[in-house]
């Protein structure tokens, strides 16, 4: 056998240490699957207080229905959390009834969550909030029994997290300047819900901007019908310090988006209109970026394949959340680090967290908790 | 709080156990990363000799050029291979230069797989096949350090796993049919190299048929260069069993390859065609699928973004291979679940290969390690 010099100064190939480490003391175990254990799962509705009413331009609410799931496993438990902010359509019902037929106890092995969550899409008109609750339960049962942060076992970098925004709601001028001082020295960004009338979006982009010089996001939740009123606001909130705009027109008007497009220097984010990974094609050249949330797309599973998917068209992405616990809101967080933008406050917004999970740093920079799974405590 | 009949026969939500496990037997533990251990790439050119004389379309050769990989960090060993078939213009030296230019011991978290693999691309011109050694051996070492298998970190089953195609390559029909009949018994599917002429090729199938009725698949290598031959090509083909068509036409006749897509049955792969995650948007169309090779791609990491994106598409995904040691073929056997071909049986051809790993049941089904890593031991 022809034999050329071994690189990095000849280190041999010989076999020694094929499985490495023996005799040290930082080796690690396997959870061994045996086929014996079944997962149970359970759930419990549970009504999310806001800490302040919430407005955007079709609605306002202080609580927000949810409810809490879990995996129980040979000892092992999972968390999840599905959110029905009234506007998606979904509620406590239907959420528990398709829970209710989603029988776990036929896999014996966890780790299987591809064929779970296509068992899962199998059963027909499963609510996406259900079947996130369910995929972020399992994902933090895999974490737990691999015994590592779900953003170690992804391969990602926890100091690369981005600052998540903090959305200041539709209300008048002296709330939005009290909200905004209030938010201005933990936030670098802040998120603005417009989309209402010009009049109304100006007065709260300047009471904002009468508190702080922050970038803004904007959010006009397909507040604005016409592609020309659009372009107007948009170049006006260009020059008030705005960085990025999510869903100008409504979620079918992509031609108008794209038209919309080629003519601002604002990215712009779809967010209700794209739900998974089969709408992203039809989006390209009218939006920029897509914004994924896990109660829409279904779970982290598919918000993974979510990002490669955008990423392979050179689109951006951005994580947003419902008023969601922490659970939800730190499972987003696991697939954060290198997102273009965050906006991951529903955790911040409730009065009944029932989890630690994800924290902030004194910039509001997401900081992703060392622990197995999601990481999560219960407090 | 409103709180509604917990599901699941009112299992309580209460917190114990939030880790779970405490006081079992069946405890994982984690591997720590404490930041003071580096990674040392090594590697060593290594000539893979062919246990036949290989002919496609295009060149004959006895032997093929690889280089051996390894990681080592902390006691674990991660091994990666790069295998250079002449016709992708790779050889020992561009390889060999590309994995001098990697500076592992940058790094002091395997985990961190992404942003080390963004680092190699950051490099500019490393070789694909050095990068996919390299992929390979960090994803040994990640499954390692993990204490699982890949295939079980990734969520797959490993019942699920195809049947490989076994390769007959191009020769005279004395030969065809004694490798035939060497394989028929072994594989429930062959794969066929055309592209040569008509006479030829009909000549080879029928040599082929003559001995077995299992499945076809054919490979062209790009061998027609005019769409009215390739399409009745491909109704022969039809009419004596053949279930899948690779790359008829040369890589950038896209839009002949779309008119041939819309006159025939088969499904159309990709291989030329097709390197990384990028070049799948054009292809949607003119082709029902595409090859994947870690050797083209780079890696497991970018072959996992490319299922997904072929998968949004709704195209088909097939996993082939080089001629590569268990080392590499092993490593696209631990994404195979799922994926609908697979031309896995490039350390077959070999007489020299150095590890055990994947291996075949009586039909040619792949059968997955369970080592944790790639499941790799040295022979």
């Amino acid at each position: 056998m022809k034999m050329a010099a071994a690189g990095a100064a000849g280190v041999s190939l010989a076999g020694c240490g094929l499985f490495g480490g023996k005799g040290k003391k930082n080796l690690p175990k396997a959870y061994k699957v045996d086929g014996s254990a079944r997962m149970a799962l359970s759930w419990e509705p549970y009504e999310l207080q806001l800490r302040h009413t919430f407005t955007v331009s079709s609605y306002s609410r202080s609580t927000t229905p949810d409810v809490q799931v879990r995996i129980d496993y040979d000892g092992f438990t999972g968390y999840g959390e599905a959110s029905m902010p009234p506007y998606l359509g979904h509620t406590v019902e239907s959420v528990c009834e398709s829970l209710s037929r989603i029988d776990l106890a036929k896999f014996s092995d966890p780790f299987q969550i591809e064929d779970i969550l296509a068992y899962i899409d199998s059963l027909g008109g499963i609510a996406p909030p259900a079947k996130a609750a369910v995929d972020i339960a399992l994902h933090d049962l895999y974490g737990k029994l691999l015994a590592q942060p779900l953003w170690r076992i992804w391969g990602l970098n926890p100091a690369k997290t981005p600052h998540t925004t903090f959305t200041i709601g539709i209300d008048t001028p002296e709330v939005v300047r009290e909200k905004t001082k209030e938010a201005a020295g933990k936030f670098s960004i802040l998120k603005v819900k417009v989309g209402q009338s010009p009049e109304k979006d100006h007065a709260m982009i300047e009471a904002v901007r009468s508190v702080t010089d922050v970038p803004l996001a904007v959010d006009a939740n397909q507040g604005w019908a016409d592609k020309f009123d659009a372009l107007g606001e948009i170049y006006w909130l260009q020059d008030h310090g705005v960085v990025m705009v999510e869903q100008p027109m409504p979620k079918n008007r992509i031609q108008d988006t794209a038209w919309l497009r080629e003519r601002v220097d604002l990215p712009i984010f779809a967010d209700e209109s794209v739900q998974g990974v089969k709408d992203i094609a039809r989006l390209r050249g009218a939006f920029d970026g897509i914004n994924i949330k896990l109660m829409k797309c279904g779970g982290l599973a598919e918000a993974r394949k979510m990002i490669a998917v955008a990423r392979s068209y050179g689109m951006k992405v951005m994580l947003g959340c419902m008023t969601e616990t922490s659970c939800a809101v730190t499972a987003a967080a696991q697939i954060s680090p290198g997102v273009d933008f965050a906006d991951l406050d529903g955790n911040l917004l409730i009065s009944n967290d029932r989890f630690r999970g994800v924290t902030l740093d004194r910039n509001g920079r997401l900081i992703l908790p060392d622990g197995p799974g999601l990481g999560l405590e219960l407090v």
